[in-house]
């Protein structure tokens, strides 16, 4: 593109590479970080390498923290005998936001796929079989994905711990509070009616 | 917020002062950049300092370049008697995509908007009629956009380079290629009717 020069298609290549940034946004993207400040651009570039220097799993739950245990993990009123067990840290700061849940995390970072050629190896699951042989634990919730590979990395968990007596629950799939039925998926209200409760 | 870190929350808050991205973008795109590799990570950074500190204002034209003058006012087979006054760069490189424009541009960086207290003091024209003054032009192809601001700011070179006996043009607007008339807004539709051709 002669049109711009090196350094705008070089930025331009970059931020499209970026998930659900398409080459038009990233060239709105990148004029707009043209316009602003240089002291905000700065802070932008360095926001996004210190992030990536200082970031790092938490050694017991493998949360991404910049601690080498996380707050929740050395929160001493979480209840360490309750694990969540989540696909990534979006999910959980998900649970953490309803400011409910008091047990604790185990963020596998990603899901089983066969499809995507992900195995049991390549998740954080050797790291959770592990805490569930080293410390006291009561319960572990699956807290994975209601997609086909969360369902998956559900089924293989559930299978791969309940020999040991430790109770495993799964969340509820259903209905989405507000949700119009009419607008839902056929999967999903058969689900709800299978997990209908009684009241 | 507790669950993540402080370089993390850092960098999402960066991210969601760009624009088109929303608190959840933001969240999606950080812990994106997390999993990116190190060098990676540096790279996008670095293109983003980069192209701030390397890209200035073409001396001519007023496009976003990294020398100068930019490659399309130094080509030597462009028509520098033609230009094309547009809002930004982002639509020169629209027009130069299309490959049939031979002429050079003006680039403007805004529009008049009396709304958002933007007056002709405010974007490049004072430029443009000197350009007009210094050198040899046959024509100014107004080519801002079909928007209140694009026509007003139209209007306004129009009247200011007439009198110098320049020709000037306004790009037609009309019914988009492949457009269906019965989704298309009705000020669009009636400036069809007036702009039509004879067949």
């Amino acid at each position: 593109m002669e049109y711009y020069s090196s350094h705008i298609n070089k930025l331009i290549e970059q931020l499209s590479r970026l998930p659900g940034i398409g080459a038009k946004s990233a060239q709105r993207l990148a004029f707009h970080i043209l316009n602003m400040p240089k002291d905000q651009v700065e802070q932008l570039s360095a926001s996004i390498v210190n992030a990536k220097a200082n970031v790092q799993y938490c050694k017991n739950c493998y949360t991404l923290t910049d601690q080498e245990i996380c707050p929740i993990c050395n929160n001493p009123r979480r209840d360490r005998k309750v694990i969540m067990v989540v696909e990534n840290t979006r999910d959980l700061a998900a649970y953490e936001k309803t400011g409910k849940y008091d047990g604790v995390y185990h963020v596998l970072h990603g899901a089983i796929s066969p499809m995507l050629g992900i195995g049991p190896d390549d998740i954080k699951l050797k790291e959770l079989m592990q805490r569930l042989s080293q410390d006291d634990i009561e319960e572990v919730i699956i807290a994975t994905n209601s997609s086909l590979e969360g369902e998956t990395t559900a089924m293989y968990i559930s299978k791969l711990v309940k020999p040991s007596g430790i109770r495993v629950s799964r969340i509820a799939s259903g209905v989405p509070v507000g949700g119009d039925l009419e607008y839902i998926d056929e999967v999903t209200l058969l689900r709800a009616l299978e997990g209908r409760v009684e009241l």
